[in-house]
């Protein structure tokens, strides 16, 4: 959309360069055609960008070696794990050797009566569920893209879901990090205990920094016990602003629901298109809502919050009995996302954020501007974090669509800032929302941010163009 | 204990240096006459360093004048919330100013539907506590000094408490921060959403940074909702073998306890010989928990925790039915640390962390090392964390066991490390573990946290001696 948003020239690399690298790694761990290249330029926004290599290290000191390789040789890294991101965090924008932690996809340890397990970065998602459910834990990122999205991609990238809203996101779920640095240092942040002081927090400096300060090649992460039972509520409501009085009503009382998600009166319209769910001709908006426990524990944390969900506005609140009728419930809210792309051929979506009772200023000036800019705009997602998937839907072969985007885009990020939001609760920066990181940090914690970034990549190899805006010229 | 503990040459004020603390702040907000500046000299270490100057700012704008005439004039800073630690963090060991946050103490906003609350750093914890208990709120972090601990010092240090077990630690519950760094810039970090990934995270590298990376002004807290029931149990077990083996299991169930207490067979000792409170006399380790919840919810949850709680090695299990009741067992727990004073003139109070499983290791290790070096030690503390208080007693007076402090020491803390632990899981470094950091974080770690350390505080005046060990000569 902007100038920043072109990649750089992307040379190729020297013969030199191809030599240093092909000395780092083993000759099947590094390619350098543009057919092996290719599935690698992409990921899940859509933009492309080929690498000159793509290297598959299998443990960490492949990885050191071939950080130093183009540490020597200057010689951009992008590093990946499945590509699910959807901000092009993961596309090679200056050219460039991608890393791919697929191979390095080992469990390392678990040890159940800590809560911990230890495992290399290309490991999935639902690897580390599957490993820790055997033994009647779970990891608490759960992110749409779980079953192939990688845990060095979730925590480079801060990743939540809905899950987050009870059990928090990567930031709160991972304890200790082993990341090669820009310089080719390996080095190991955080513990193995939940509580833990000494030095600074580098833990939490590389989660959510989108591999531009270090490649993650293993964490530890914090487990919780599965609780057995699941019951799902759906709850109808008149409008928008009466279903979210009670997302403040349930997020105002202790027992905390394991899912709240909102639907606005479009993506309310869309899911009953999708199939014919049940849901009353009379719905404005809808809330999602699961509620995990044992027993006596679960039955008692479902009436505490379908006491507070009920309320001024309530159409209807259905309640889900099984597993099967969850999964029901379920379906409309998984199939929005791609239903969206049905109904315009392109679509913006933002993760925005803000505080819970901001949510019906950010919901109508969501409809103000899409009647300003003549585009569907439609919301839904993560309420109990304040958290909202909001989708600008266009069609680019229609100019006066194709020329309102931007601004519409630019009026939704002034709108979310002027309530006191943030730009992105879990999808990232990447390329996309890099422009817009200035309007939200402020030039000193962004100049702080700078120099950070140099003491982890003097050389600025590691996933250049991403992340922090480029400095004023 | 070694070189490095005994402070620096602590040089007078030059008179222009004198002129430009005076031409930043109004003549009532900084003294220089020894008599005011020996109140801000100590903290809870018993430790003693005079400053040269004590400083009161009462806004943001005076603390980066304040820093901006210390960074011209090459000054020590030393943040100060109530001087409430334990580690000498607060000491200002190269004399410089003191700076006292306690006028900027006021409660800037309260969000009850967002669960927000804004304040200055010199609020105490216990303000907050009230001030979010008048809409059925609390803030996690409960230090046993929270009636006169600072939030500013809460999160310098990463402040815990016996409920971090269900509900985390400053880390978890500060969403954004407000500080000046030594450069004087002041920078705003975080946001108001429980979730937001835009730019490195600035906020959680403050979080236990000890003063030594920026100055704390300001602080947007994650409040929660506050349940409403509370059920304390205690549980008497033979060994502690067993009763770790109960924690094991409390843990690894859903249902999580709010505080999870363990108390040695010396500490039990020590709590009956406090006052008869009916332990029975083959208990060999004690757990005591706390349950909160709401009505139905708090019941199933004190089930499935009892029945967790009970196992093999089982003596007792008391539940205490009212508040009253509750209190009456936790005050031998509080008692504890005060009690241990009476038992030895001297106490090293250390607050190291294993994981759950080496609990029993940790403990039969301490029991070696008091035969060995003849000296007694006394652990309780946050089990569910793996946080356990250590405290070796000792008679300085005694030649033999003023000789043998710190060979044990060191032994103590060679064999958390050998257990997979951290030294401090929430008293942070200061100046007492100082030397010790480089035993537990590697050197490409600390080396990179030296040079964050350079980029927030160029000329090293913040907090100097404090935190990280000094580089190798």
């Amino acid at each position: 959309m902007s100038a920043s948003f072109i990649p750089k020239s992307v040379s190729a690399l020297s013969a030199a360069a191809i030599a240093g690298l092909r000395a780092a790694l083993p000759p099947d761990r590094i390619y350098f055609e543009a057919a092996d290249c290719l599935p690698y330029a992409y990921d899940n926004s859509r933009r492309v960008s080929l690498p000159q290599a793509v290297a598959f290290p299998m443990d960490e000191n492949e990885v050191v070696a071939l950080v130093r390789a183009c540490r020597q040789f200057r010689i951009a890294l992008t590093p990946r794990g499945r590509g699910t991101n959807t901000t092009g965090a993961t596309v090679p924008v200056e050219g460039g050797v991608v890393v791919s932690m697929e191979r390095m996809n080992r469990i390392l340890s678990l040890s159940p009566g800590d809560r911990l397990i230890e495992c290399e970065a290309g490991c999935t998602n639902s690897d580390v569920q599957r490993a820790a459910a055997a033994h009647g834990l779970f990891w608490a990122p759960d992110p749409t893209s779980a079953d192939f999205a990688s845990v060095g991609g979730n925590i480079a990238c801060g990743a939540g879901g809905p899950r987050a809203v009870k059990y928090g996101t990567a930031r709160e779920n991972v304890l200790g990090l082993n990341a090669v640095l820009g310089t080719g240092e390996l080095i190991r942040s955080g513990c193995h205990t939940t509580k833990g002081v000494v030095g600074y927090d580098l833990t939490r400096l590389l989660v959510g920094s989108e591999g531009t300060l270090g490649l993650i090649t293993r964490a530890t992460l914090k487990l919780l016990p599965r609780p057995a039972g699941l019951r799902t509520l759906r709850v109808a409501y008149r409008d928008v602003s009466s279903a979210i009085q009670a997302v403040t009503r349930i997020m105002g009382q202790p027992a905390a629901p394991c899912a709240l998600e909102f639907f606005d009166t479009d993506a309310v319209a869309l899911a009953q298109a999708w199939r014919d769910c049940g849901i009353p001709a009379d719905t404005g908006a809808l809330l999602l809502i699961d509620v995990d426990g044992d027993g006596a524990g679960l039955e008692a944390d479902t009436i505490a919050i379908s006491n507070a969900a009920r309320g001024d506005g309530l159409v209807e609140l259905r309640s889900a009995a099984s597993r099967a009728e969850s999964e029901d419930l379920w379906a409309a809210r998984k199939a929005l996302s791609p239903s969206l792309r049905k109904l315009a051929p392109r679509k913006i979506n933002e993760d925005v954020a803000v505080p819970i009772t901001r949510l019906p200023e950010l919901v109508s000036g969501l409809g103000a501007l899409s009647r300003e800019h003549g585009l569907r705009i439609v919301s839904f997602g993560h309420a109990g974090n304040g958290n909202l998937h909001v989708n600008i839907l266009a069609d680019p072969s229609d100019p006066a669509q194709a020329g309102a985007i931007e601004a519409c885009l630019h009026a939704m990020f002034r709108l979310v800032l002027s309530l006191d939001g943030t730009l992105s609760g879990e999808h990232g920066v990447g390329i996309d929302k890099r422009d817009f990181v200035a309007w939200e940090v402020a030039a000193p914690a962004l100049a702080v941010m700078r120099q950070i970034k140099r003491v982890f990549d003097p050389e600025g190899i590691l996933n250049p163009g991403k992340t922090l805006p480029d400095a004023a010229e």
